[in-house]
């Protein structure tokens, strides 16, 4: 049994292993833990507005984690707590393909103003972005102010990410031939800034052509706010990689100016209370054996399409609150 | 009292009159005649998969009714029954901004194979996907196999409204300054055909070079499917309506072939059935006044931040469910 009056102390004293068990504790999702998860999440749960939350996104093999080092080593030198979370709904089935192995980040990982948090190696299915949520939260309680959230380009998780984060940085390369091929519904008006990775060597013409077509395409489709920005990095040389800090530093205060970052911060709030109605209501349903038959059984029905969706859902809340 | 079953059966006769009574019984969510409305549903249920469900979208002002006439016609040479439908989530505010007015599609809706449908004209808020759903088995149990389902680029309806049709046809023009400004998060990827409109006149030249500068931006913006078709059309001079008409159909018999059309709609079938979960609970939480006072409180409590939403959720989950 977990003392959390003490695991919080620890945390807040910076104890990163206090802070990893933390973290664990709320991804367990056993039952058990229930109270003493709520527990800590009551002492944590003051949003601190002087962190930043940043989403890092784009596909497989852009370069996001040795950028993320880089990026965080900015905002260390800048004298900034720097935690780094993943958020990945394929390690079910790769067994964690990103931060998976802290070696990818061996500088940043070395650093005592760092936390790198690997992503959960057992998967598990829904409740991802809810789980990023708390996480954060331990770490701002653990005074990390630069929170970067990576995630790669596949289903739900660019969409969630920016529910989660202030920031959204896009990593993209040339030459992956079709462009923003990997930017997925709904994410595109989410982009605050392009980061064109890889720009060495002999991808730097192409880098510089795909930047300006980038930049086009981002004003042609920015909705009400302002374009994408759009920068050239090399994480291997580390080029752009300074600018690229200051320039995520610059529009974190302008959001801050004009109280966007609060409202959405609020907005991220509410969601969040939805979120977490929906998602303990669909756990009860699920740990109830009677009403996780009748449910399987009205899906079946409706795929089958012998029962209008209606008017199964109408069974199961009727079940579901007695009526 | 309304007897469903003699209803059903007018409906099914092609009773236009009928078809609008049993909409209006849809839109009332009065909960007594709940019941009825179960009925009706049953006997419409059955999905037709010899319609095409297609949606046109687009910011106010680019002629979206007077296309959707012209389209309209076209289908009903070609042999077909057009239901247009609207979903306008600004009804509320504005008495009924789209489709208010049935003189806006004169010749359409003198036409005896087509059936108009205004926007409602009391608001309400929530439950427009849901209930849009039921009118479209409704017209669809009344011969309708070409439904037309106008929405404006506001808030949630182009989301919403790719949930619930076959086929995304967006309106635009040209010289609206900037472009595509009107779409909003996760409609672009959406989108199978764009008809750039007012293409008569002096409109002529920047209609077709905002036409190619479309289809280069939704090339390189195109995800693992086929990029939008971008076609030129005046709904004034009718020139290009025929042609969009065309590609409508042929886009609707290549997604049929592949497959790609049944399994979008038991997509939507499986969305429909969470979608009417929530709405129902969400529905009995407002109708119970302990319930409906304990959420008002714990949002107020979320807002000023006294509260943590998981734990303010968990109060609620436990109130609904009674443990």
């Amino acid at each position: 049994m977990t003392n959390i009056d003490e695991l919080f102390v620890a945390i807040r004293e910076g104890d990163r292993a206090a802070l990893a068990r933390a973290i664990t504790l709320i991804e367990s999702r056993r039952s058990d833990d229930h109270a003493m998860r709520l527990e800590l999440l009551e002492l944590c749960h003051t949003d601190s507005t002087d962190s930043l939350r940043l989403a890092v996104t784009g596909a497989p093999g852009v370069g996001k984690s040795t950028l993320i080092e880089g990026l965080g080593l900015n905002f260390i030198e800048n004298g900034a707590k720097v935690a780094v979370l993943a958020i990945d709904p394929s390690s079910t089935r790769t067994g964690g393909s990103i931060l998976g192995d802290k070696t990818r980040m061996t500088n940043l990982s070395k650093n005592e103003s760092a936390f790198i948090r690997p992503s959960p190696s057992s998967g598990f299915l829904g409740g991802v972005a809810e789980m990023t949520r708390e996480t954060i939260l331990l770490c701002e309680a653990a005074g990390y102010n630069r929170i970067l959230i990576e995630t790669v380009g596949v289903g739900q998780s660019e969409s969630s990410v920016s529910q989660l984060t202030d920031l959204v940085l896009y990593v993209a390369i040339s030459g992956a031939g079709d462009s923003l091929q990997g930017i997925k519904r709904g994410i595109l008006e989410t982009i605050h800034v392009v980061a064109v990775n890889k720009n060495d060597g002999s991808n730097e013409r192409a880098s510089a052509s795909f930047a300006a077509d980038l930049r086009n395409s981002l004003k042609l489709l920015k909705g009400s706010g302002p374009a994408a920005e759009v920068l050239l990095t090399s994480a291997l040389t580390g080029n752009g990689v300074h600018e690229l800090a200051q320039t995520i530093e610059r529009l974190c205060h302008s959001l801050k100016d004009d109280d966007s970052f609060q409202s959405r911060r609020l907005d991220q709030r509410r969601l969040w209370f939805d979120d977490a109605v929906n998602y303990l209501l669909e756990q009860r349903i699920s740990s109830d054996p009677r009403l996780f038959e009748l449910k399987t059984a009205l899906k079946g029905k409706i795929e089958s399409e012998g029962t209008n969706p209606y008017a199964a859902a109408l069974s199961l809340v009727n079940a579901i609150l007695g009526s």
